[in-house]
């Protein structure tokens, strides 16, 4: 496991500052806290919902203004004879888009690469990866994005979308932008008060939990599966109240979007309920299912399973070969991005020009969303071409139309083509460096692979009514993203809710099941593999069966390093800077190393300080020179901790006196008193519910005497999976 | 707190055997284990489904009969001049029906009484109620709840449901039935060992928590929404494979409704995916939301939430009244669940035969969901009583047509006079002591109220086009729901579920939230003060403010009973019978009570026994005479512990000779050599927090050299709510 992640520390820090806070805290500063943490959830959520409809109105209309000008210029370069000329324009247009954003994100902001949903996992686990929630990242994100999803790569929004949210939701609820050196805490330090109550990991995280949540709600238009995304991919401990806040969060997003898109699109007063992403409504009278479609559903969900597992082993080599041979010269990365914006628009102009999947017009206008001008290219008069009717528009419409166009509004072998090529590059564009997601794109493969599944079928018993394949394209995609992704609530509610209808509701909850379990038979799903790449130290939910007979002597660290309660300031400033441990027992007592166990011991239990109170202590030098003085410093405040959290000084940065490092620090109004142990025979599986259910980033593993013995942390569980 | 509650221990008894087992076990054994729980979940969302569609198609074939027959009287009897007959027809009817309910519960099944719901809830939460989840229980739940719907009661079916689904969840994980002496691992050993690995409180925990789910799934049509009420309403620590394990069971339940269903109705070879409970369809092109809606939800949002909080004071002193007067004589309750019948029926018949609430027919053929006869009664030719068209019918219905029918099909009076008497109906029914529901009277109460208000809004603005009634009948059933029970994430997906369109899906997210905030500020929800009311040590999610000071020294119980590792045989049951305590820690050397603390102590921790075990160690003579003696019994086998669960026998039920009495058990092999200990200073919360976020039932205080000082229970933390 790679050493260079830290993790963070869910535990309250119940020490003898905080327990003077709560003293003088009253029912009446309680509510106060309660009352901003909602106002709080509710400008997260609102924010959230502004940034995504900003996001998508731009990426939209730059969207269909592109494809616009493309099918305009193919349309008038068919009589000319100039198709060079707008291959070389679509190309000029797509790879200098993915050239800025794959520049933008390698050099000014690595974390923004990818779509954000591992690095926001490990976040609600317990792992802080390195500048996730930073304001540089959100810009870098966002103009990414957008240069993605208009440069027409097999990437979504929705991915990064959640990461944004996340990423507002950690601004907000602290209270901060450090990249502008704002801290409302510093300025207005009288109302602002109440922001120390949240500056703590597990508030924070509660906070990004209904960030990423709002963002979903946004993104799909579903605030359900909002909080049960957050609820599937990230948080380990969930309590009622925390619940209806995230709830809150993702409904205000989910409304904000609703009524700017209703404002926005003329319809002042009449709100009509749809998201950014709406895949449009099925009518209930043309939910036709039969009892055929239990077949039907398993062999989609045996399809999607299948795929999606051979889509994440392929993702997984990719991205090995990437390691070994791309990741050494930055470079490289652009490279590689700009390399898959040629070949995918390459392909996409040389389908539309080499195949003329030609379909009647009249079978087109039955359906409800149906372009305005259809392209026609070489196909005669009154007919479309229905593969460019798929290229030439973003992947959302293109999944809207699979869903609802008509029967045989497509041919079956075009769709094959299409599904072939739009995995392919699905596929290669996961790991690239620039961000992008892959809900929408493993969303549009499945529903091709459905469509064309209903098509077949269609062809196989012309005179079936329950021969619908828009149904196959909805369970199609479920099947997919299910088989590549491994969720299963959250996908069928977000499918439910952008579809509108509950009706085919089952059918989704079945195949997404079936893909699921079918996918987990060869590979995990995507966002693990990818976790698991970087070795980023992970928690499961629930402990590895092949360490179940392991102790804690068996997992611990030992020697331990640890600190008497009044501990010379010399000596702390040493451990400090030759090791980069995080956390110290404070013990009392000398220990021994021939005790009847074989274990050294390091003297009695009686605290834990962490390496961040220890360097702020340092930093404003809560010292005294003599052990029999009466004279000892006054408690440093609360306050100074926090306007530090979360990034603290290094060591290096604290300089002290020769005289100073022979003075003391008293520990104890510092230490927190009552963390976790566990006694040295504790199992593991124990140890690892411990911490996994409360989200701890240390346990002190002491012996029948209360002796420490050893300490363990997230890696030395990690260690065994 | 009542001490006649027991707690469930959900913690893993590591010891000795446990360890040895799991060593035998290889991987494949894992993998065995795994597969049999999917199929447990399997076999119990299908038994749920077809329990629900058998007692389904029971109270709506009965129900439907009996109204057809009353309505037939009526119209019959108005010819005649023999109102007083059909009047005394129906009080009959439904009076022996609500009698024979009544007599049923209160004699024969205690547990079956009321909803179920608050039981489960404390199931899921640790408490263990009596007979909750017995098939005794099951059986008059069943046949009452039949009686209750079809004698047209103010109570629903799905309360009863989700506890009928849960108690069918514990028989089929445990593999037995203690009433007629049913157990799988007598019968069938050698298959049925994997019963083994279910038989205890976590296990058994999962299992229920799925059967509720698959309960709530089956009786709404909703499987998301069963998993989310498990969420919501019980478990406190979730993770990824129980969700997928739950949603698993929930969408059995609802596939195996649906089939029969669809196969029921004759129309096998298409299935219609609906539940029991289906509120209809709104066609998407009629789901008009104006930005006036904003208001309107708030409005209702408060009146939701006001209501609810009168409805649960209303309760509450209707409960404390009952417990004051009627609980002393067994038959009060029989009398008063006859009564409460006889005035519902009263105030039916009479509002039917005083109030013509007449509408043309020509209104009423528009809705989808008219009656194929209208009642007329002493309405003209050409119209039919709309009043009467939601009393002779079953709530269900009632729910649909207040959803689904045109504007100006209700005067608003009379709707009014509806929703005045339901609502004290409803609350006079939810403390009876019949097997009955509150979610669907409740929905009912609601809808009235929204379609008023809809109606009212109709004659304020005849011309607007945004004033659909139905749409406030969605709202108004929503808010009221919401303010009594305070669920939001399980209510708003069971009505988005039920109703079968997500366009409405924002507005019931917004009043829900404000009816819950409304209603919290006067009072609990309406489970939660029954919990109370009975003084069941639930905790809550978080733990108390008032306790924030509070440190274990402060909580804990002293003395402590305690045993040394080798015990005497009737020291041991000299304390079992002089107690009722069920865990003891285990402790070497001996205590003292002049240390420099404050407190006794009773020697080194060493482990924690719990009284299950003993009285087994005591029942199979696990002795030996002489603690010199080379020989020590043999370990007893893990099996023997789980036949007896989970109801042990009595320390009265063992004898032993008095030579017994002077030997020895050897406790090393069978103490629980890991529980979670704290020190004597660790605060109130972080008890607390540890007790709730694994389940735990006992939690031993050590001072700083382990030894034991106290010991902290469920109910040690529950008294400071
Ligand atoms: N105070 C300590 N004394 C000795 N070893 C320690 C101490 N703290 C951590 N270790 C050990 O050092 C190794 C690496 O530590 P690790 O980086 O996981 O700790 P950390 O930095 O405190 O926590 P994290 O990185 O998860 O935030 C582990 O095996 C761990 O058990
Ligand atoms: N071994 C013990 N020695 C002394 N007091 C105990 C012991 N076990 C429990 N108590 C105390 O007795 C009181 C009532 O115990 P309680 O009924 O809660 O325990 P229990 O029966 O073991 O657990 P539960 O009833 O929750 O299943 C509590 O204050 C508790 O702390
Ligand atoms: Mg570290
Ligand atoms: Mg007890």
């Amino acid at each position: 496991l790679s050493s260079k992640y830290e993790s963070l520390d869910y535990d309250v820090m119940e020490n003898e500052l905080y327990y003077e806070r709560e003293r003088t805290h009253g029912s009446l500063q309680h509510l106060y806290v309660s009352l901003v943490r909602w106002l709080l959830m509710l400008s997260i959520g609102c924010t959230v919902g502004l940034f995504a409809v900003g996001l998508d109105l731009a990426m939209t209309h730059m969207a269909e203004g592109k494809y616009e000008l493309i099918k305009n210029t193919i349309t008038r370069c068919l009589d000319y004879g100039c198709t060079c000329w707008a291959f070389l324009m679509w190309i000029t247009i797509d790879c200098s888009l993915i050239l800025f954003a794959a520049t933008l994100a390698v050099y000014a902001g690595p974390a923004a690469c990818g779509s954000g949903v591992p690095e926001i996992k490990c976040y609600l686990n317990g792992v802080k990866i390195p500048e996730v929630v930073r304001l540089k990242t959100l810009i870098v994100k966002s103009i990414g994005v957008i240069c993605v999803v208009v440069g027409g790569l097999a990437g979504g929004r929705e991915g990064p979308m959640i990461h944004i949210g996340s990423i507002i939701a950690a601004g907000i609820s602290q209270g901060r932008a450090n990249s502008v050196r704002f801290d409302i805490l510093k300025c207005f330090p009288k109302i602002a008060k109440v922001f120390e109550n949240f500056r703590n990991d597990k508030e924070k995280r509660d906070f990004v939990s209904a960030g990423a949540a709002a963002g979903v709600s946004a993104a799909f238009g579903a605030p359900i599966g909002g909080v049960l995304f957050s609820l599937e991919e990230g948080a380990s401990f969930w309590n009622q109240a925390l619940t209806w806040r995230i709830f809150f969060a993702s409904m205000s997003s989910a409304f904000v979007v609703t009524v700017i898109l209703s404002a926005v699109n003329d319809h002042l007063g009449a709100i009509t309920y749809q998201g950014l992403v709406n895949f449009g409504q099925f009518p209930y009278e043309n939910c036709h299912i039969d009892t055929w479609d239990i077949f039907t559903v398993i062999i989609l969900g045996i399809m999607g399973g299948l795929l999606g597992a051979l889509f994440n082993s392929l993702s997984f080599r990719l991205t090995l070969f990437r390691r070994k041979y791309l990741n050494r010269i930055r470079a490289c990365r652009i490279i590689e991005a700009v390399v898959v914006s040629l070949i995918s628009t390459t392909i996409s102009f040389s389908a539309v020009y080499f195949f003329s999947d030609c379909h009647s017009l009249r079978t087109y206008e039955e359906s409800k969303y149906a372009e305005h001008h259809p392209v026609q290219l070489f196909c005669a008069d009154g007919e479309y071409n229905a593969l460019a009717t798929l290229i030439f528009t973003t992947p959302e419409e293109s999944i809207k139309k699979l869903f609802h166009n008509p029967k045989l509004a497509y041919s079956c072998l075009h769709l094959v083509f299409f599904f072939v090529v739009y995995f392919m590059l699905t596929c290669w564009v996961f790991g690239l460096c620039v961000p992008a997601g892959l809900f929408v794109p493993a969303l549009l493969t499945g529903a091709t692979m459905g469509r064309s599944f209903g098509e077949g079928l269609h062809a196989l018993f012309p005179n079936s009514e329950w021969v619908v394949p828009g149904k196959y394209a909805v369970i199609g995609s479920a099947a997919f993203l299910g088989g590549v992704s491994h969720m299963t609530l959250s996908l069928t509610v977000i499918l439910i809710e952008t579809t509108g209808n509950t009706s085919y509701g089952l059918l989704i909850m079945v195949t997404v099941m079936i893909a699921k379990w079918i996918g987990s038979l060869f590979q995990e799903g995507i966002y693990e593999a990818s976790i698991k790449l970087k070795s980023i130290p992970l928690l499961s939910w629930e402990h590895p069966e092949t360490a179940t007979n392991l102790q804690a002597k068996d997992v611990m660290a030992s020697p331990v390093c640890t600190f008497q309660p009044v501990e010379q300031v010399g000596k702390i400033i040493a451990v400090l800077s030759h090791t980069n441990h995080n956390g110290f027992p404070v013990v009392e007592g000398q220990g021994n190393n021939n005790t009847h166990d074989d274990h050294f011991t390091y003297g009695q239990y009686r605290g834990f300080i962490n390496r961040s109170q220890l360097i702020i202590l340092l930093k404003h030098k809560v010292f005294f020179k003599d052990l029999r003085a009466p004279y000892r410093p006054p408690y440093l405040p609360l306050y100074y901790f926090k306007t530090e959290y979360p990034r603290f000084p290094s060591i290096d940065s604290i300089h002290t006196t020769v005289e100073e490092d022979s003075h003391f620090i008293d520990l104890h109004p510092y230490m927190n008193r009552g963390t976790y142990t566990v006694t040295i025979n504790a199992s593991y599986p124990r140890i690892f519910c411990l911490f996994r259910a409360l989200g701890l980033r240390h346990i002190v593993i002491v012996n029948e005497n209360n002796e420490v013995v050893g300490i363990v942390t997230r890696k030395d569980l990690g260690r065994f999976r």
